[in-house]
C-alpha cells in the first residue's frame, strides 16, 4: 500500500507558511504500515495540480491532497480532482447542512461564498470537520483514490485522528507493518553517539537505525518492517536494548516523550516541587515545564530577574556577590537557586543566568556563556556552559541544558 | 527562471522532521525573482532521486536538492546526480582540504568516512561550508543545472545567504522581479478581515492579495511581478493604502516583524519599562517578549504564580480576592498587575491568569477562561477571554492577546 501527499498552496511555494501537514501526514501513515515514498507540493494552479496528480497516480494506490478546499476562488482542489477522474460534481445536501450548522452556531447564516465547498465529486465519502468549513472528501474512481484533506493544521489534524485513521486502518490492512521507536538522548554531543552506534547505523534489511540531532537532544530512531505485531517487538527489541546497554544512561525517553515530561514524572513520583529563577532564558523554562499538563502539581514559582536590580529586590541575590562577580557567574547562579527554592516554598531550586546576545559579551565572558545552579536544600550544584546560535537557539539550547541538569538530577534520587 | 527543490530523505517522509529548509529556499528564490512552481521531497533511494530530478528537469531550469551529502552510506546524492547527470565523479583537493582544516579545529585527523564527501562530479563550483562538512555543490550539463546543498539547516542557511544567494542573484537575473510584502493585523478575527477585503482577495493580474491566519495573527500577503524596484512599488503602494485606509486600526507590523518586536520598540520610545504576572501561560510571554534583542531595556521582571500560594506570597494577591472572586477573575489579575508593576519597579504592569487545560474547567469558567490586567499606575485595564485548542495552543493565543492589548495600549499613548 503506497500513498502520496500533494501539499497545495501558492503561499507553500512562496516560503510563506511552513508545511507542517505533510509531516504529520507522513507518520500517521507509516504507522498505519502506509508507504509514502515521495511527496508534491503545487501552487493553486489547476493545470499543474492535475499534473502532480498525474504523477502521483502512477506510483501511488491513494493520493492525498492537502488544501485548496476552501470558499475562494483560489480553492482548485475538488474541481482539479473531478477534472483529473472525469467525475460528475454535485451539491451535497449533507455538506450544505453541516455549513448552516456551523454559521449558525456563529449567529450567521450560510454565506454565498461557501456553498461552493458543498460542491464535491459524486459519489464521495464525506469526513466532518470540526472546527472548519471545508469537509474531508475521498473520491474513487477504478484504481484512482484521491482523499482531500482540509489545509489549516487544527482542521486537518483532529479530522484526521478523529475519523480518517480509523477509515484507511480499516480499508488498507497492510500486510507489512512499518514501527519505529525513537530514543531520545541528551547530556551528550551528536558525534559521540555516532562513534558509540556506528556498527548500527549501517544495519540494512528489516531493521534500520537513524540519527538526528536536534537542539540540545540525539534522536536515535529504530525502523522495523514485518508482517505481524510480534514480528515488530522481536526485530526491534534486540536494537533497542544494544543501545540501552551502550548509551542508556544518557536516553531520557522514547518516542513523543519530551524531556519536560519526564522531568515532571520524576518530579511527581518523588513529591518534589520545584521553582525557577531566569535570567537570559526569560522564562522559556518555565513556559515548557508549564506546556506538561498537570504541572500545576509540582510547578510551584518562576522568577524572571532580568536585571541585577531585580536580581537583589525580587530574588535577595547580594549586591555584593554582584559587584564582585557578576550577575554571569556561579555565584549569582547559587544564590538565585537558593533563593528561588526558598521563597517558591520548593523543594528544588533550579537557575540560570547568562548572555543569549547578540549584546553583553564581555572580557573572560564570550557570548552564549551561562552558569546554572541547582539546590536541593543540603547541595549546590553548579555548572558553566557556552551555547553558540542566534538569540533563540541559544535560549534554546540554554534551556535544553538546564531541563537535562535536573533530569540527571532526579534520576539520581 | 524556473526552479525546482527536492528534499531528500527518507526521515522527511517518515515525518521524522519538519522540512523547513524547503520554506527557506521558497521564499529565497522568490525574493530573487525566480519562479517555484513544484517541490518534491523523496528519500534515500537513488532509483526514486533520480525519477525525480527527470521529472524536475522537464520542467526547470534550477534544480536544488537539499540533504543526502553526508559521510554515510545513506548519502546518496552526489553519486545520484552525478548518474542523472552522466558525469564523472572525482575527488576534489579543495574540498579535502576543507575538511582537513574543519577536523584540525575539532582536534581531531581527517576519519576515513568523511573523505566520500569530497568525491564530486568534475567541473562542479564548490560553496564553503562553515558550520559543518558537507559543501555546496553547483553541477551543470547542457541546458542542465543542479546545486546540492546540505541538509542541515544551520548549515544550508547561512552558506546561502553567505553564498550562494549573491552566486544566484549574479547569474540568473530575471527579468521579473517578484515582491511581497505582508502586513499582519492583531485583535480582529479572520472572518471580518476576509469580510473587509473580499473583492481584493479576487483580483487577478501583477498585484495578488492572500490571507492566512495564524494563532491570533491575520496576515495580508500582497505578491508583485513587474519588471524593476520601481514598478514593483508602484504596484505594491496603493493596494497597501487601500488595506491600511480599511484596517490600518488593527496591521501591528509587516514582513517579518512580530509583535513582541513592535511592543519592544513603543516601550522604548515610550521610555517605559513592564512587568508581568503570569499564571496559565507559565512564562510564555517572557520568554516572547525577551526573544528580542535589547529585551532587557525595557522588560524589568517576570512572575510566573502558578499556584494560589505563590500569588499571594510573592505577588501580594489578598487571601480574600482568591477566597471571593477565585483565581480566575478580573479582581486576581487586577491585583497581579498593580502588584507586578509595583515589585517589578515598573511603568507597566501586565498579568494573566486562566485555564490552559485540559483540567481546571468549573462551573461558569469553561477551558480557556482567560483574565488579562493592564495597570499604568493611574487606569486599571480588564479583558476577558475564552481561548480553544489544545494546552499549547490556548498558552500561545493566550500570550498573543497578551501582547495585542499591550499593543493596543502603547499605540494609543
Amino acid at each position: 500500500m503506497k500513498a502520496e501527499i500533494i501539499s497545495i498552496g501558492t503561499e507553500l511555494l512562496l516560503g510563506k507558511i511552513t508545511d507542517t501537514n505533510s509531516q504529520f501526514l507522513s507518520n500517521a501513515l507509516s504507522k498505519l504500515g502506509i508507504d509514502v515514498f515521495y511527496r508534491q507540493t503545487v501552487g493553486d494552479n489547476p493545470r499543474r495540480l492535475i499534473e502532480c496528480l498525474n504523477i502521483a497516480a502512477r506510483r501511488a494506490d491513494l493520493i492525498i491532497t492537502i488544501g485548496g478546499l476552501g470558499p475562494t476562488v483560489d480553492d482548485i482542489t475538488i474541481k482539479s480532482t473531478a477534472d483529473f477522474l472525469k467525475l460528475d460534481l454535485i451539491q451535497s445536501k449533507y455538506v450544505i447542512n453541516q455549513l448552516e450548522k456551523y454559521f449558525k452556531l456563529r449567529g450567521i447564516s450560510l454565506p454565498p461564498d461557501n456553498i461552493k465547498q458543498a460542491v464535491i465529486p459524486k459519489g464521495s465519502i464525506i469526513f466532518k470537520n470540526t472546527f472548519g468549513t471545508a469537509p474531508g472528501i475521498l473520491t474513487k474512481k477504478r484504481n484512482y483514490t484521491v482523499l482531500m484533506l482540509p489545509g489549516p493544521p487544527n482542521e486537518l489534524i483532529p479530522m484526521f485522528e478523529k475519523y480518517i485513521f480509523r477509515y484507511l486502518k480499516k480499508i488498507f490492512s497492510p500486510k507489512l507493518k512499518i514501527a519505529s521507536k525513537t530514543l531520545k538522548l541528551a547530556g551528550i554531543p551528536e558525534s559521540v553517539v555516532n562513534n558509540k552506534v556506528r556498527d548500527l547505523l549501517l544495519l540494512s534489511g528489516p531493521v534500520t537505525l537513524g540519527i538526528y540531532a536536534t537542539s540540545g537532544e540525539v534522536h536515535l530512531v529504530i525502523t522495523v518492517k514485518a508482517d505481524s505485531e510480534k514480528a515488530l517487538k522481536a526485530f526491534t527489541e534486540p536494537l533497542r536494548k544494544t543501545i540501552h546497554d551502550r548509551l542508556g544512561n544518557f536516553i531520557f525517553g522514547e518516542d513523543s516523550e519530551l524531556i519536560e515530561e519526564v522531568v515532571g514524572k520524576l518530579l511527581k513520583k518523588h513529591k518534589l516541587k520545584i521553582s525557577i529563577a531566569e535570567s537570559a532564558t526569560g522564562g522559556l523554562i518555565s513556559s515548557r515545564i508549564t506546556d506538561i499538563p498537570g504541572s500545576s502539581d509540582y510547578f510551584m514559582s518562576g522568577f524572571i530577574v532580568y536585571s541585577n536590580e531585580s536580581k537583589i529586590k525580587i530574588l535577595g541575590v547580594k549586591k555584593n556577590t554582584l559587584a564582585r562577580f557578576g550577575s554571569i557567574s556561579g555565584e549569582t547562579a547559587s544564590e538565585m537557586a537558593k533563593n528561588a527554592r526558598l521563597i517558591g516554598n520548593s523543594d528544588i531550586g533550579i537557575s540560570i543566568t547568562g548572555i543569549a546576545g547578540p549584546r553583553g559579551a564581555c572580557p573572560g565572558k564570550p557570548l552564549g556563556t551561562h552558569y546554572i545552579g541547582l539546590f536541593n536544600g543540603k547541595n549546590m550544584f553548579v555548572k558553566k556552559s557556552i551555547f553558540t546560535g542566534t538569540r533563540q537557539m541559544i535560549k534554546m539550547r540554554a534551556s535544553e541544558e538546564v531541563l537535562t541538569i535536573l533530569w540527571r538530577y532526579l534520576k539520581s534520587l
